[in-house]
């Protein structure tokens, strides 16, 4: 007698259908993601209803995606998806510098700026100076790194988010070090903003009882020759959201001080930016 | 210092972010699809690249789905989902017939005919008398049981995917028992037929060394006061797809002799449906 797919062995059957010469690493996900999919509805006994309501909310899920808007990347986020991906792919020597999440804000082609520049160009805010060195694993600094930056403005609204406003390229900008690593720029002190939750994924946390906030940061992509490429952000240490950040992206090592200067610029924030040599990817 | 999210604890990271007053089932649901999700992409190790194509996959799914296409259930039903969800909510007790999934081409509204009359009215394919009765677990036959059945047609086609094509309500039609149990009516032995592959689940498939096809069936949605509904089907028995049903649907109990009678009818199936009482629901 032929054995048919059952509630018992419902993995092996289907794991089982895959053919010959399939792509060994597909092979390797796809059955260990039947594997999970399977034990996670046996585990609840996910009803008809429920498994309706699924489907239900993943088209609704895929109708929102268009060019400026990925629901599917905000539902990885909010499950802490998209962090784990990021922990298991950057996982940094002690000293280093830790990485965090992306996030959908980063615009290729910022205007490379001298040291010390503005890239806060609407005047509004609490202007801060952004001041530190970019560091090996000793200590020594690191020319020639290229510091890609950007942060929302006042409002909590990245300049992409609102392309009608001027001037371009507002709170972006990119910064080479020289020999001495220091890097230097003026921002603002960033502010706390909601991730989108008009749609399926802010229903989602709504029901969860969860906010959709992130807590104030400014973002970092850092490139230099023989290093390992970090994507980062610098937290605001006293804000609201540190420990409730919608998308699971603060680490300790990433609060950063801001402290009140008041001139010439309102706040003053020093963080130091640890890169991992290219030979210690693990 | 605070505990943030970590590779080792992203589970407890996510989960402890519920808020108070949530559903418990949707709490318990939840708990559950985080922990799964995050040991899937922990066993494999997921990459970036392979978070963006999982992306890139659920957004096509998502932009395919419409009225007469819903891809994310297809993506269920390769993947054994609508099975196991089908298994785990219809366990019924030996002796009575086995559920099996349901599928999109059920329609409401059927014409309910007379005992023996033919529900294939195309004139195609090969003719086939369906009879047997319906019973309950003792024997006993039950009276005024509604038996829904629909089939594809020689093409391989249900009535729905070709709504051009004349007569309306092709291979379907309800049938009520009288005192007897029995059933009988004329249609065709069905054919074996593809789910539709030329989305992102049949470029799965095919990646996966798997075909589209599902063996050859006939559909019944059976109901009777005081018995458990059954959606099952029967399967034509020397079908080449039966051991390799793309969506896993069949089991051995639901697999029906077609023999070959050559007059009236070219063949003859005979099943007997065993209903389950409502008390008995586990
Ligand atoms: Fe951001
Ligand atoms: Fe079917």
């Amino acid at each position: 007698m032929t054995e048919y797919f059952t509630e018992e062995r419902s993995v092996e059957a289907v794991n089982s259908r895959m053919g010959q010469g399939v792509d060994p690493r597909l092979a390797e996900v796809m059955e260990s993601l039947v594997k999970h999919l399977h034990a996670f509805a046996k585990d609840i006994s996910l009803t008809q209803e429920e498994w309706e309501l699924a489907i239900h909310f993943l088209t609704r899920t895929g109708h929102l995606c268009h060019d400026e808007r990925q629901e599917f990347i905000l539902l990885s986020d909010t499950l802490g998806l998209s962090m784990l991906v990021d922990a298991i792919n950057n996982r940094h020597p002690p000293g280093a510098t830790e990485n965090t999440v992306f996030g959908p804000f980063h615009v290729e082609g910022a205007p490379v700026r001298q040291m010390g520049e503005k890239i806060s160009l609407d005047g509004k805010g609490e202007s801060c100076l952004f001041i530190g060195r970019v560091l090996d694993l000793d200590g020594n600094p690191i020319e020639g790194a290229r510091i890609d930056v950007w942060s929302d403005n006042s409002d909590g609204f990245y300049d992409v988010q609102q392309p009608d406003i001027q001037p371009k390229w507002n709170n972006r900008g990119i910064f080479v070090t020289g020999a001495d690593g220091v890097y230097s720029f003026v921002g603002i002190k960033p502010v706390s903003y909601p991730i989108p939750d008009d749609g399926p994924v802010g229903q989602m946390l709504a029901s969860l009882g969860r906010h959709p906030y992130r807590p104030a940061h400014t973002h970092y992509l850092i490139t230099a020759s023989g290093y390992q490429k970090l994507v980062t952000h610098t937290f605001v240490g006293d804000d609201p959201y540190l420990e409730s950040d919608t998308v699971f992206g603060v680490k300790n090592s990433l609060v950063a001080p801001f402290e009140r200067v008041d001139h010439p610029t309102v706040w003053r924030s020093d963080f130091d930016f640890v890169l991992t040599p290219v030979e210690n990817r693990q």
